[in-house]
């Protein structure tokens, strides 16, 4: 019997993602779908691409609402708003938050870098990390990674759980502006996005810096510093990322090669592509899945690592579709698709 | 019991896409993949976004290949090739193609276009058209439409069929540069094409020209003609066609909706969009799914109809499925979709 | 010795494009630099690909600013705001409007279209139209034309003033974003942008349309209507205007090859391609020229022209400069390139 | 009096670039113009935005060509050709060449990345370089840098000449299409690069990699290592080098800004943006400009430098006209400009 949910926030591009997903989801039924200044407002008008759900209007993001007859909640609202509604729906209910509310275990890197005080810590929706999977099974509660931190942990943690790499990342990611969500800033306009790229929070102010930080210091067993710079792509949908760490006295090409193909060889989304195949993110267009090529530069004595996802599938809705199936028993790959939309 | 096909011309865009659709048809298994000077690739290499095919290897494109143990056969070959291939497999075999060779009804208007013998007709695979599912319930022969005449053909045909259109249209199409194919040819570069916008074929000289007019004097029971202008666009997928034609003495705005109302109210993949929505390829990429929109432009006196459409999907592949699907008689609607990926 | 100009109007697209020209510019030397929400704000804040002018900080937008010892000042403000303006600069002064204020002669239509009273007409920008120039020499007063107005006048006014078209112009036009301007808004994000085409303003409802009527009308020496559906396209610059009408009776390839030849055979900035070559908006990015083909519909009967242009340059700031030239008695093409920044 | 230019291989994206910023240089007048397959066709054919030399023929590529009255001969030629024209052309002909035969200065290095014997080298077209400007005086030979090296090495160098930065660069890239040419390939076709970000090369084997070897290891007077990751990018112009090194000991943000500033304080091309500004792509399009900013990061302790150029003007064609006017003991600016085509 399909378990039915519910979407807060539905007519941003991460909420959008989700129902795309969900529609075709055979065990997910769609119950309310939520939203702020849009409530009240026709879908159509809102996601045209979702034309089998256009005559379905948006409902005001109360508990009341969210609350009523739902098996699962999906929270895709601004960072910081999940917390007061999540802890006014119940424990039998199974809450998955898109924001970067309940990612981080530590308070202060919180506070650092959010501002506000700090709602706690929930499972973590990367199934793929050491452990990732057990923390999800039967849970009520998933906090889903940021899009960035997505990437950059699936394609180092193997680098670092096999003891290959020094602890100090260097990282260059370029993500699609649909990354920056759907609110209109000059910056994001078409005609300053298309034919253009450009970094933002060099020097470490990102925020998605300390989850970075704490999923591969988790991983190596020992504090991991993280260089990270985003840039920002003229493409919708993608993000591409460039991982790199010094190789520990010793490793060589071999020794990389073989802790990847470990990581990874059970894994349905992540694809360790052969040798001298490079990732594209139009290969994942639409797609769960995550493309990674490893290779190690002798004369630099790095491990170089690219990955490449869809930010808002993998990046988001799809890992909450992927952790939610995990959470409620059901087949991992249940409504996901491995294979992108291209050309 | 799934049907086995075979699809010849796997390495290209039209045979991408195809694939595409056939691993998620859950009638379908996916038999022998074949190319050309590609015969002996992995997949992969070739088709990078179809990681559950990435290590099928293709096979030469023989009817040895293509008639060893499968229901259906799809042909994405060259134009002029299918008619050498199809004659040799069985009548029991279902065999649709791609290409141009089945779709034209006057030979001498496919020997003054495509400058070779004609090879004959076919079942035509646009079934919204008027008898068109009857014509390929049962059969064993189906000619998928060209992208263009898909997206024009819908647009204007509820306009002549209901009778308040002048049998002279003007259109204009701009296309995603996959309609142009996977070949490397400079014009087609991406240093050429972002940013750019070009006509091409301009006077009549294009080979969907014939097409139009077969299908909208068909509708009209008058001989209609067509200006047509394609122009590439700088994206990968989808068609806006803009459509207009005169309107007939007398009639205005509400007839013209009314016709457009009528034509679309039970179509699974046509979706008229309330008035003050327009059209957008985004919202159909990947999709099956036809936005159309129409206008009467009082001062004119003209019928403008703005069709969108996934050139690969409802202008290629899925139109090949969504007609197989048809002359199998499964359901029209299996393992195709009308939420396109967006933004 | 150089003049002296003012910019009102600084920070939008149109504003910044003309002080690129500017700059450039032998026979300018640019004085104060006006915004209205931005006055106080660093240009390179706003502009920051104009580095020569980075330290240059933006006055308020008041009559004081702009009259104070300038010889010409450029309006680049919302319509509507310019009569305002105008009426108190002296006469003395050199104003080219980039809005649409003094463009129309008819008060019906830009009360229709405009919503507000009709400030005027002054002499029209768009020297290449028959009598073009003479109306600009010496003026004190110029409105520059609409961007999709100059594609589409250029293009068809030949047709038009020859006598070989019947007076009813079709036209579909795709223009860059940068067209919609600065202003941010969800539907001209890139996310929504990047990889789609859509229309708007269907119908005849765009305001540019009674322009286009007005030129043409005259050209024609009779009222010619005009249906045009202008498209937006996945590229910062450029319109590709596609436009066609009727040939009349006995009017052949070789008579409308010869308007074409004729009308344009001394223009500075019009290039009429050789048969077999097509317009596109890449070759003309950020130069002042105009590329046009034309091409005989023998089925159709009907002749096809298209139309590239650069929105920013010749469809606005570029025809402002190259209008100043001319009415201050300077070479018309000083400070203008021929060549667009390709690929 | 000018000088008569001669340009090898005008029909390639190095030499349409070329000849668009010749045609604006006033103290340059274009002679002959030559290519290989395309020899005897119209430049108005194959570089349709050059609308001023439309009408020009191109001429086989030989010597006799070249030396016929020339004063400067730009070779825009495939690696590994340039070196035989070369030194047929006399000691008083100036010979500037935009290919990679004459950058390294290491025989090895040129054979492991080339595979052919070394021809030399020649005075580096790097001016901003330590001592760049001196090896350039009155120079018969120039060898321009590589776009990757140009945009990598200005980001750098101040950093590795101030001694603030330990010996382990690195560096990831993305560049625009028109990077790799003009030859028509599959996976540089429009279709494949929109929507798309990947790398290549990655783990230290591109060809690039030796010459900011060089420059990096000059500026430090120690040997620096590089781990370079270019990657392609969505766009036909432009490169964003982002590129990091380890502070030293003791080193922190004040020091890092005090470096910057100074190496670029006199720098007509070369702009440190204000704190909090960041390079963009679009901003240097069309232009000789490098946008630059540095930024260090605290938690990982490194210098992080952000640099924009477009990779066919500074990066190549603008970086030759530059070298040229040093060699020629003219203005080193003339024919250059510092504002991009934006948006």
């Amino acid at each position: 019997m399909a378990v039915r949910a519910a979407v807060a926030g539905a007519s941003g591009y991460a909420g959008g993602e989700l129902l795309r997903l969900l529609v075709a989801h055979p065990g997910v039924e769609i119950g309310a779908l939520t939203g702020n200044t849009n409530a009240g407002q026709r879908l159509g008008a809102l996601q045209p691409h979702l034309l089998p759900l256009a005559g379905r209007v948006l409902e005001p993001t109360t508990v009341e609402v969210l609350a009523r007859d739902h098996d699962v909640v999906f929270l895709a609202l601004p960072h910081g708003q999940s917390a007061a509604v999540a802890e006014q729906l119940g424990d039998e209910v199974l809450v998955v938050d898109m924001g970067a509310d309940f990612r981080l275990k530590d308070a202060g890197d919180w506070e650092r870098f959010y501002g506000s005080p700090h709602a706690g810590t929930w499972p973590y929706g990367l199934p793929e990390l050491p452990g990732g999977r057990a923390a999800l099974e039967g849970s009520k509660r998933i906090a889903v990674p940021g899009c960035y931190p997505t990437a950059v942990s699936l394609a180092l943690f193997p680098a670092y759980e096999s003891g290959i790499a020094e602890p100090e990342a260097v990282i260059v990611a370029a993500s699609g502006t649909s990354g920056a969500g759907k609110a209109p800033k000059p910056h994001l306009l078409g005609s300053e996005v298309m034919g253009s790229m450009s970094p933002y929070g060099v020097g470490g102010g990102h925020r998605h810096t300390p989850e970075m930080i704490q999923n591969l210091s988790a991983a190596a067993g020992e504090p991991v510093t993280v260089s990270f710079t985003p840039t920002l792509a003229p493409m919708a949908r993608g993000i591409l990322a460039t991982c790199s760490a010094k190789a520990k006295p010793g490793v060589g090409a071999e020794a990389v090669r073989a802790a990847y193909q470990k990581a990874f060889a059970d894994e349905p989304f992540v694809h360790l592509l052969p040798e001298g195949q490079w990732p594209a993110t139009a290969s994942v267009y639409g797609s769960n899945a995550v493309q990674i090529q490893v290779a190690y530069d002798e004369s630099a004595h790095r491990i170089v690592v690219v990955a490449a996802i869809d930010n808002l599938t993998k990046g988001t809705a799809g890992a909450a579709v992927q952790s939610m199936n995990i959470a409620l028993g059901l087949d991992e790959t249940t409504g996901l698709t491995t294979i992108g939309v291209a050309p």
